[in-house]
């Protein structure tokens, strides 16, 4: 019942993640009404993403620079390098303000099952950049599957050129209730107990 | 921690209705991550919603035409003009396939606390098309205050003029619970019975 261009905007909204029909309908309706100047500021934002935006060549995070922020940057402890499968996962890790190493972000991890193999994630990249400097790897894939095969395979390359691997530990989240804790989690929390 | 113009870009996200801070991340990296052609056809989208999308020039509900689909259709009662205060409202009626008559979008509700005056609604676009063939109105507005309010504003109007002028029924909604109805409608349910 609307023109076919709003209908075509109601359409493109709708396939991006997470809005349905409905939020389709209010956000086409609700950049219908915008000022112009606003509707250029957001198309500018995305094609300035879009250009601007690609991967450090050292960490391949997200940057818009050459190197981005906290590679170039002469704070950072450049011997512990904390491997991530997301830029997302640095972004997390960033605002705890605990870790003032550098990162390496894989944009993915290994799965067979999905058809993506180690040369489809940026394991390359990682040995690339293992300078002698380079003391330790943390591996801080998720824990999943796919992220303990990643973190195991990269653990097995690394092993013999006399880098320590290490990965962040799994257990019981701080607030969370150990009779709801699935059984891994709570067999993980025994495991990596220590001495208080 | 993201570069400055994929920030940019999930602010931009941020600031649509019903998109929160997490949506807006999500959005972006969905946008950044889709093929260049994609990101055109999404732009051109908005591009063309904005410069084609304009008001009919008969019932002021959108349209990509100089004269609606509805306005132009040889086969809809042109008797018969349905008030309402959105083209959303419009095509909630249309999808009954009940009513068969015009259109006319006030595009708002008469709102003194907003400002909004008779001057601000397109009621002066309704009197212009009220031709002798015309014989009844149906006021089609919200029933809220502002809803009201206009119903009675342009009813006073036109009655002097020789139009009917009729307002939808409230009442109980079909698959609604009496017990659970607020006052207001449930005395407008009583007010408007029927013999059966």
């Amino acid at each position: 019942m609307y023109p076919v261009s709003l209908s075509e905007l109601i359409e493109e909204f709708n396939k991006l993640p997470g809005i349905g029909h409905k939020s389709a309908v209010r956000l086409a309706f609700h950049v219908m009404n915008m000022p112009n100047e606003k509707v250029e500021k957001f198309i500018g934002a995305i094609n300035n993403a879009k250009t601007k935006v690609h991967l450090c060549k050292k960490c391949q995070n997200l940057t818009d620079k050459e190197e981005c922020d906290i590679c170039s940057s002469s704070k950072r402890d450049k011997s512990v390098i904390c491997v991530m499968e997301s830029p997302k996962d640095v972004t997390a890790l960033e605002k705890t303000k605990e870790y003032n190493g550098l990162y390496h972000v894989l944009h993915g991890a290994i799965s067979p099952m999905d058809g993506i193999g180690p040369d489809d994630i940026k394991i390359r990249e990682l040995i690339a950049r293992l300078t002698p400097e380079v003391t330790e790897i943390i591996m801080a894939t998720n824990p999943t599957v796919e992220g303990e095969a990643t973190a195991m395979y990269i653990a097995r390359l690394l092993k013999p050129m006399g880098i320590t691997v290490t990965r962040i530990a799994h257990g019981i989240p701080v607030g969370g209730d150990i009779e709801y804790a699935d059984e891994v989690t709570l067999s993980r929390a025994i495991e990596g107990r220590r001495e208080i």
